[in-house]
């Protein structure tokens, strides 16, 4: 008996009473190989939501590795054809009180493949490190443990792959460990987010029973700049212009033309400096008028997350941040305007002396809680009549030509939505605070909106649920950029993340 | 004897005494589709001066063009390899009192191919008019006379293997018809114009008695606007810009870091913005203050000039123009800012919601008799210092974005040079006023300086000479751009002035 005792003193600590997370860490230590082979290639199907064929190839695998896990999983289409189709499939757990639909999504940004450094964005690599840090290439030995620093370069290695392996991974640790999980799971992997979720709407309206849920656990987006994990308890809403202002209708000879004839591109840039001032602060009327204020609640989370804007500006190489001095965190609880893009005749080697005929620029607005997409993109509208120009949705005429010194299209792009935001008091917000809080040492950051977007209100509206998100990826994950990565310990991170959830109290 | 001058009284006119331009037209007339066979063989060869091997391949043609007219060429070669050669000849007129060389160039101006409408830049091809006016594609009978509203689109179908055609199928022409040549011609086609003419001072200095003449009569851009034909006693100085500003090393994500993170596009449109005002004015200090003023002569010579502004805006489509209120001509006569392309991430489909990591211009600056083009550039560097940036002359380093709240890089291309003017009351300036005159109805339009350059300066500092501009193509062949096309009267046209030059008084 004191024997006994002594040996089980003796004994480390974890064999006494594994915990959950060292029992998923344990599975994923045994099947690293396997479970990267299974990753890579899934990364390897190109996923451009409008690559009809390609997007499908990503489901039909989806729909394999669920299979695999003795899931039964389904797809959901909406009314049209050619639309990237939701993989959907459910775990029943006898007994539980409660039902969370994870939420992750397989398609990913478009990606100009000459913009990657060394390799293709749809020819995943394992790099030592990041790019940016000399990463180079490796090759993974067939066994052993893998260094957990390395990471994959692919479009969707972080955004949103690895929210679906994740959490796939997350529920075969938890099979193969006889480990219960305590609520309904029901998994939703859509394929069209990265293109604004124009259908999400529709296949949730044909399907509200299917997919009601008391909470969707969201799988997307980077942890905290300084390493910490997330609870991010809503997304800012989003919508895009496509802006073009018009010179000459033909091209002309900037020598035997220029200064006289408008220059296009000179007229976009001043078009472009009216939006913002040189704080970087929006100078359109009634930008940030509607914008709710932030609670008592969000404002004490604000000011407990880790300060890291100056660590980020030295990483980043920027000396100035726009905001007139107010930290990320704050500026991301206000309305933004950014330009994605802009671009008028050539430059490089193709430049040529010519006056271009359009310039144009792609703007991205994003919004907060209180901002109406259609209200915002208005306000750019009525600003741009403001300067003086015509504004069209279409090509100018020769009529409007005559007419109008100055002629400007504005188009919004389909799939804007607004912003949303879940309670942090709410049970369910508690539970997964402390699910994700077990698998930490460190404390968890809470954040009442992330900085970047999702259709949240498209779900929350039409199924009276609430959605919090849950981040894995490392934050310098080159998110819609060349050169997305995503770091293995924070896959590695993920597993556990996603099986606390799903045996979460 | 009275019915011999009855006769004569009743003979068309042209048969008593047919004029040089009429028989330059004859000749014209009975070998056009052989004429258009050569000059559609050498548009087929791609051009751009960079392009080693193929700018050698139209040097060779031009070559075997210069042989079959019994003319005696050689190529002109620089000290270094790989530099486009000019292709010279010289023809000598016993007892002429006079020499010139007559200039064309035989590259073109870089294009991508995409931007052409139906058919590829080095695929010569007719159509029926201009593809602004609807103009298809039209296949030419073997035999016949051929409609002279006609064009041929190709790169350099203008600008300028037009010229080069032209002074050689004038010269074969006069020789056909047996008529001898006033001066000596020394025949130079320079292959690097649209590059800058880089070595064309150093190809100068190695033949400087092989090039001596008493005028360079250049052969290169467009008649006046309302169809006249032209002389033009000069050229604008130009000299190039690549501006480059920095934002964030690494791209990135426009929801998570936007607003804080700056935006480099946002950045180079206030930079640019800030170089003119809204009437398209340079704001830049001193950017005017060089510029030397017009005498009276070349006042009178713009006065007497067609007033055509009107009409141009109302083809170009554009209803306000740049210059507060100033005409095209005068607007000429000083130096200009353009932007002739600028870029930061991307538009159209492979737009995404990111912060680019930087946004680059290139600029064009025209200048005037009395401006310096180092000055001038100097002068842009200027104010943008005073925009608080840091101007670099290559890539920013960490030590660089650690210390600089604002980066840009700023390179002067190679090649920039000076204005030139030759005095119109000079006898060789009257000359060649007379003989382009004698060749049309309309008074010809007489101008101190086109809108457009030639490394003129580097010419007349050399040989002590003067130069003079005879240009022939339409004014609308889209010189620089995609889509470039001669109409083939002024092809024609080209022919009669040319041989009106080499037969003047």
């Amino acid at each position: 008996m004191l024997r006994t005792l002594l040996l089980l003193i003796l004994l480390p600590f974890p064999l006494l009473a594994q915990t959950t997370q060292e029992k998923v860490r344990d599975y994923r230590q045994a099947h690293e190989h396997e479970l990267l082979k299974e990753f890579t290639t899934l990364l390897a199907i190109p996923n451009v939501a409008s690559d009809t064929q390609n997007i499908r190839r990503n489901a039909a695998l989806i729909m394999e590795m669920m299979k695999q896990r003795g899931l039964n999983p389904r797809l959901l289409e909406a009314s049209t054809p050619n639309v990237p189709p939701v993989v959907y499939g459910e775990w029943k757990t006898p007994g539980a009180q409660r039902t969370i639909l994870v939420y992750a999504h397989y398609d990913g940004q478009p990606t100009d493949p000459k913009q990657w450094t060394g390799t293709q964005p749809w020819q995943p690599v394992f790099r030592a490190g990041a790019i940016e840090e000399g990463g180079q290439i490796v090759t993974l030995a067939d066994t052993g443990a893998i260094n957990p620093r390395y990471r994959i370069y692919a479009r969707s290695a972080s955004d949103d792959k690895a929210g679906v392996m994740a959490i796939l991974t997350a529920f075969s640790a938890l099979k193969d460990k006889g480990i219960t999980p305590t609520s309904n799971i029901k998994f939703f992997f859509e394929g069209e987010e990265e293109a604004g979720s124009p259908h999400l709407g529709e296949i949730i309206n044909l399907n509200k029973e299917l997919l009601a849920a008391d909470a969707w656990i969201i799988g997307d987006g980077p942890v905290h700049q300084s390493g910490r994990k997330q609870v991010v308890f809503g997304a800012r809403g989003d919508t895009n212009v496509d802006l073009t202002v018009y010179a000459a209708k033909r091209p002309l000879h900037s020598g035997h033309y220029g200064n006289w004839s408008p220059n296009p591109a000179h007229m976009l840039a001043r078009l472009l400096a009216s939006m913002k001032d040189d704080d970087g602060r929006v100078t359109i009327e009634g930008w940030y008028s509607d914008a709710e204020p932030l609670g008592e609640v969000e404002r004490r989370a604000i000011a407990d997350a880790p300060q890291y804007d100056e660590e980020l500006k030295q990483q980043l190489g920027i000396k100035r941040t726009e905001g007139g001095g107010k930290s990320l965190l704050e500026l991301i609880n206000q309305p933004s305007l950014n330009i994605n893009g802009f671009a008028s005749g050539d430059v490089g080697a193709l430049a040529r002396n010519v006056i271009p005929t359009t310039a144009t620029a792609v703007l991205d607005l994003r919004l907060v809680r209180g901002n109406d997409h259609q209200r915002q993109i208005q306000r750019v509208i009525e600003h741009i009549r403001k300067q003086g120009y015509q504004v069209l949705d279409r090509e100018p005429t020769d009529a409007d030509r005559a007419q109008y010194p100055l002629l400007a299209r504005v188009n919004a792009r389909a799939g804007g939505y607004n912003a949303e935001r879940t309670r942090m008091d709410l049970p369910i917000s508690k539970s997964v605070i402390d699910a994700v809080q077990s698998t930490s040492q460190e404390k968890v950051v809470l954040l009442p909106t992330s900085g970047g977007s999702l259709p949240l209100s498209i779900i929350t509206e039409r199924l009276k649920t609430v959605t919090i998100s849950v981040p894995i990826a490392n934050y310098d994950n080159n998110q819609h950029a060349e050169n997305e990565n995503i770091r293995l310990q924070n896959l590695w991170d993920g597993f556990e993340i996603w099986a606390a959830i799903m045996t979460m109290r």
